[in-house]
């Protein structure tokens, strides 16, 4: 990303000052001066208040927000307000108003409580984007745009099914390639005419899984995923809507959104061709490894290209909206912050600068506290953490990974193994992807996150866990990469069905049984309680989630289940063909094993780990044309040994370390070493 | 059941060639040949094919089919397909479409998801089936018939509550009668006029009692109980409308449709008058035990006047809808397959034979999987089978099973142990029978499940545990029964109310106080944490769910509580009367309990278990005009001995077993011996 | 309360004969003169026989049971019958119905299922009530009327909408005031017309949070605070509508309605004002300690004045809406009959007189069980308590309690701390008063229930813990109570937001930061599994759901925090101001803590307890113009040893027992000493 006039991390984030007295103001500039906030993100929630009625706009408050931000130095993060729509609006046009999978209209409250196919509502987000485009064009210190706010939530009202109508019509042309496509002579489901499709619902063809609100199951997969690609897209129209009305004013300053981790709504792959640079909000779930937020990082790297990125929200102290808000310990948030840098990351920034005095995240803490002074353990934390980002200045900016190994993480993919009833309800897309993504993580080898659509040659290890859904081109593809060298690995529950989920017929996984050698016959799901084993160079590993039933053809088998009916079929398998090899591993197994299998096939190809770490310390490495800098980040809440493979000059502390020693990281402390 | 022309067990199922290319049913054909499958059900699911619109009609790849299947020597299960309404009917006639509790309409999508009452549905129901039947009455190959698919799921529409009220009216004759039956003067709910009276719903007088959906309880049970009656019978006159229309072309040919194990929104006792057969769908659920298998078997038996029936659908591998689906173990196929038969089945088949390539039951197993060939262990296992079937031919057809001992089974009892809130949401009806049941099974007795109104006097020991709800004569039928040299066994919960769920007051079990010779005067439900015991016959059991608080009125108390307030009250008691013996159990117990406390009461009445075999392996015996034959299933992992009173011809080995010897049965293995 | 011609405990309850043959009555007529039974609430389920339609009443039947009870002696509660609706009243006025907060108006059913500001339901209520008042106003045997029956449900209909509207323009005067109070510039809910303004519901502003339907949380919770004072509000006005059509027939006559223990969702302090005397329904909670119950008791008499109460509503054995209706065990329903007395109850009633025969609460015991004799279990309990209660005459009526220590319990608190997400999901206002009221029990000091309106100038000791939300002016009288040499004690999550819940800005507990002499920084939420600790006085003890990590601005640290980075931050506080203190506990501890802090507050204070006795036995006392009362019950299943500190007589056994004497009081039993 390059924002420009920018030659330092970006520090700072949400600033509301609308939603207080002005005599508030001089307080907040003085004290983002003493933390050296640099940056705020203005206007994120202020469309009523801009637009009081159909044809009124009322730019006075903000003007004078322009001008004191200005004044006291701060760049601006420009936000469009309308991820909520005004009270007037949402009385005067219920239509714009979501309509719930349950076939409820909504009435008016919250944010993203919008249709978004709605025409009078595109009609207003053009106009107020344009407006504030043209009204603060010569603002130089205006240095990126952020449209909306946390796109999220799908509709289902009477527009969005006529568009989708329209939407297939495009996508397939003829109602028989629709009814083809979702394979609607399976109980008898065939239309005869674009207008007999209604909305996979809660009313039509969507459920609750076992009763259970949290797992949504379709009848007919195919139409679903088509409606959350239509879903994606409709949403993605109204980003474009806007960036539109604002390039035409501003034409040279990017535009962007920010997206959120663990969020599956939206096919994010596709929305970053749309944005000007990635930037994403980061709020690890309640209790989730460190990896889990490095993954994430290391996504929107990829769908960006490989580029930088904006961490644009992350908490100072407490999010609240966990069950449990336990606080960031000391140290947290500095750690976390840099971890976002070493993944990729060119600005720092927060939700929020001031904590709000009343409504649904007066909990969530701030810059500022409600206290409302610099005396809290989060302003000084916040304050020496903007201390650093102005030492390291310009030094990481726009620095750039280089792995040699790459997880392919798809969005519709994600969707699909969600919406079929069996083989498990433990089945989990996104687990799978982490389990693998911890592997490299605890190797300290860099990996990439890319999609099928993506270029391969780059890398010597691809991995495709549980790619259950791929297009029919991506066979040949990993075809031409293995035997070029490529070593390809995936694990059950992948090469099953094509993008309308129709299976590949002929034995799985149809398309990918040449390259991986194998036919998997059965997929044996694992109910609580019952367990299976294999060994693996020497050490036993445990399955879980499904063992796959398999048979070699041509293959060799690396490890064989020890028990139950299956006892010697194999589990893990390899099958080397032109210069690589295509692996395959049919069950879920423990932490160890990924290590152990991963290390094995990187040490072969000559991937090397970029420290000798332990695995509470992570390591990653970015380069730019100021040179190369590595990252080491102790998660662990005692001191740590690391031992790079060349020397260093820590950018924090000044101090280098010889490549041959042992470097001494304290506690959540991180180093960020220029390579010497 | 009877099957024109057919003269072996039928093998085979589901059969959807109108959802594939015509490329791939010669393949069908040829691996059907090779399987020994020799029956198709087909059309379940293709109405949207053969009526595109409201009076046009398109049967020729229908014709095509048949023909083929003619051709190749199958028979066929004709089914009608309406249990799917075509998208451009839903969408033509939206009234059509199903209600839920919640007063939500839904829209098109699934299947059984229309109003049992609709007029306009029963006219094309009528039309559909009348068609099919004149089109195809001249294949001497089809069998039987199969209107619609698996009947479910209550309406809750405008329609139905018109037709709730004219149902009253004919059941009830006035509107006080009404009132009373329900007893609406508590909470002064008294109706003045028919036209008050809403559906008992969500929005009226049901609710989820503890916030939990799978609890549903009703402020006026009677009501909810004669809502369920109406929709039972609702829905059987779709059925019978279909059936008439056929019988108008081919009144001889059996028709039926699908029951479902499990399933308690319909009254099955009531529908079996009306099926020419009972045929049903067999899926345990997931992860319970064979005996609850076998007690459906029996139940389907004993709704169809003791003959035998059709199991006409069960997976050959695995369902797909479990929140676990482990694989069906090899020979578990198999082993099912013989259960169904041990208890009186006459065909075994199928869904499917051809596993979909799309939509909701694409991860369900089928004969010919995605794989397309005759190389899976399924397909090798069915394969196998079906060439034992076509050994064993017609040496079982129609043979029945005798038993000297009946459980007493009743639908509506099942729903109003549901309905009212206390004494314990332990309580279960199902549970409670199985419990009893399962001590005859591993007794090895055989068992009639019967219904109330059935002739008691062809057993010597009667069951009917915890049957709240009895009618007025059952309790005159009940002591004519005992008196008469017959054993009646109830447990608590037992002999409360009337049809009209109102409490028979003087006392519980009012009505039968006499012949059990007791008063319960409290219940006491076991929280969890809590327990009490009793020791019967020298060995303790335990107690749970409910310990009823009970007087002796004559009888004798076989056991007595050892702890709590009401140690030393009785809680098994028996009384004589006449020339026979009414026992009550009031509390559940152990598995230990049922099997002593059973035993006992059928030895003491000569009944004698069919063999000496341990608790894993199950034992009938059904007997026609060729003979009689014992089945004896090794449920276990292990091989097991069995001893048999009387020396059998193994139909499937061929080896003869004398009466005196330890016969050996392999792990999942079957003996199907014929008495010599 | 004072009850006209009353000069004994009230011994009865709910009865119905008007749902039975009348030749059942003249048996009723007996029982209840066998068991000592003098009361009768009649008339509670009735509307729909006496009013069959709009215009037309029918009383006749009422008449003659008036007469009848009367005949024996029978003093009457007389309920108007408006608590369930007719259903011709429904089908007529659909609108009346209400509406859930998912939107969905309701159907014809169950009771309590009416808008409270249905102007055609007003009518009717004001119509029926005088309408029974004038007919029966001469009956010097009616000593009370009960309104409506046990109110409760909130609506979301469109006239509760617009008498929203409305209230708000009365409460705020502009919109501006509206704005301000909700905060709704945050996320840009600026409303710029009352008509705007749609209720917080499911479909706008609130939520399930977790997706666990007992979790409602809110954006916007001043809001969601001023639609339950208004629901709070519009319920109460039909009470006052009916109340002030009896007055003016019946101006002497006391008129009250029944409240429900653990009930939410109505301002019971505010709606003590209206009532003539407070009475209430005790259904404890499934498996609740015996504390909770007192603590409701004490809540009831607090509210109402300090004055003797009614227990109106209680179940002789089981009720039946528990998960496990476990039986009163023998002595029980004594036991907790005088639980009632001894913290001011002047009546023992139940609901109910005759167990009904069929419909929602038929397995709900009563006086009269379905056997319909005098030999139950539960019938001879009641009489041996209703001679009991003859015996005891007039001895306790009106005697009120003298405490010197209080609890602030606020109804609006409990709204605000459950409509915010944070800190925690463990956070529960009623479990933490509860926690504190346990340790007063413990101690056996009686305590007041007070509001934050109330004096404090009697109490030595005032208790507000978790009152997370107070008015502007508490803090300055909460100084002047401390100065004045008061002991205020608080805990976490107190003294944050105004009546809006809008946060008081200044570091937390803002208004209380001086008087407490701490400043709260942050609040850190206990994972599930994490755990800290501290200690007090030489022992130590546990925190749980959040630890506050706070400053002291001179307080005094009383104890420590022993571990995480917050070890050695105070956790406990007290803070010396004029002739008071003020303590602080930053965390929720385990209940010998309790007893220990409030043991040494109150022992400093010269607040002694009423007797020595264990834990399991609750003392209390009650003093009228004929003496002081003690009550020592023993809640265990042994027998305990009682000192008390005076002699006296026991009222039931006419014992004498010396003040130096141990006093042995059996299982479940008893004493009610008169000081002598």
């Amino acid at each position: 990303m390059k924002l420009l006039g920018v030659n330092k991390m970006l520090f700072g984030g949400d600033y509301n000052p609308e939603q207080w007295p002005e005599e508030v103001w001089d307080e907040d500039m003085k004290l983002f001066e003493e933390a050296h906030v640099d940056v705020v993100t203005l206007d994120v929630s202020s469309w009523a208040a801009l637009q009081p009625s159909d044809d009124v706009y009322n730019f006075e408050k903000l003007d004078r927000i322009m001008k004191m931000v200005t004044d006291h130095g701060l760049k601006v993060v420009m936000a469009t307000p309308t991820a909520a729509e005004p009270a007037w609006m949402a009385k005067k046009y219920p239509e714009t108003l979501k309509t719930e999978a349950g076939g409820t209209r909504r009435h008016f409250g919250g944010r993203q409580n919008m249709c978004p196919n709605s025409p009078i509502l595109r009609k207003f987000y053009a106009a107020m984007a344009g407006k504030l485009a043209q009204r603060y064009k010569d603002y130089d210190n205006l240095v990126a745009w952020h449209v909306s706010n946390e796109y999220c939530g799908y509709c289902y009202c009477d527009t969005c099914t006529k568009k989708f109508r329209e939407w297939l019509k495009v996508r397939y042309k003829s109602l028989d390639a629709v009814n083809k496509a979702w394979n609607t002579s399976f109980w008898g489901h065939t239309y005869y005419d674009f207008d007999e499709i209604v909305l996979p619902d809660l009313l039509s063809e969507e459920f609750h899984f076992g009763g259970e609100e949290w797992q949504v199951k379709s009848n007919f997969q195919g139409m679903s995923i088509d409606y959350r690609r239509f879903m994606s897209e409709s949403f993605l129209e109204c980003f474009d809507i806007e960036k539109a009305a604002i390039k035409k004013y501003m034409p040279d300053t990017p535009v962007t959104t920010n997206f959120m981790g663990g969020f599956e709504q939206f096919d994010y792959k596709e929305w970053a061709k749309h944005v000007d640079f990635v930037a994403w909000d980061n709020y690890p779930k309640f209790g989730s490894p460190e990896s889990d937020t490095s993954f994430w990082h290391d996504l929107m790297r990829g769908i960006g290209g490989g580029e930088s990125f904006s961490l644009i929200e992350q908490t100072p102290g407490v999010s609240n909206w966990h069950p449990y808000c336990a606080l960031k310990r000391p140290g947290v948030m500095r750690l976390w912050s840099y971890q976002a840098v070493a993944h990729g990351a060119d600005t720092v920034m927060f939700f929020q600068m001031r904590r709000s005095i009343g409504a649904c995240e007066k909990s969530h803490s701030a810059l500022i506290d409600h206290a409302g002074t610099d005396e809290t353990r989060v302003f000084r934390e916040m304050k020496e953490l903007g201390a650093e980002l102005v030492k390291l200045g310009d030094a990481t900016l726009g620095a750039v990974a280089k792995a040699k190994a790459a997880i392919v993480f798809d969005f519709e993919n994600w969707w699909a193994t969600e919406l079929s009833a069996g083989p498990s309800v433990d089945l989990n897309y996104l687990d799978e992807i982490h389990t693998w993504y911890k592997g490299f993580s605890d190797l300290h080898i860099p990996v990439d996150i890319i999609g099928t659509a993506d270029d391969m040659s780059q890398y010597k290890v691809v991995l495709a866990p549980m790619l259950y859904m791929s297009e029919e081109g991506f066979a040949s593809k990993l075809e031409a990469f293995v035997k070029a060298g490529g070593n390809f690995v995936t694990s059950y529950f992948s090469g099953i069905a094509d993008r309308n989920d129709r299976i590949y017929l002929g034995g799985y996984p149809a398309p990918w049984r040449d390259i991986l050698g194998i036919w998997v016959e059965e997929s044996d799901a694992l109910v609580p309680g019952s367990s299976n084993s294999f060994v693996y160079e020497g050490k036993r590993h445990e399955c879980s989630i499904v063992c796959d039933l398999m048979h070699l053809e041509g293959a060799k088998a690396l490890a064989v289940y020890e028990s139950d009916f299956y006892k010697g079929m194999p589990v893990v398998t390899g099958n080397k063909s032109g210069d690589g090899e295509a692996y395959y591993v049919g069950t879920r197994s423990d932490r160890k094993f990924y290590v152990d299998f991963l290390g094995e096939i990187c040490a072969k190809n000559g991937i090397t780990k970029l420290a000798d770490a332990p695995d509470c310390v992570e390591v990653t490495e970015r380069s730019n044309e100021k040179g190369s800098f590595v990252f080491a980040l102790n998660n662990s809440d005692e001191e740590q040994k690391v031992v790079l493979p060349y020397a260093v000059r820590d950018l924090l502390s000044d101090k280098t370390h010889d490549s041959t020693v042992e470097i001494t990281i304290g506690a959540k402390d991180v180093l960020i070493g220029k390579k010497i």
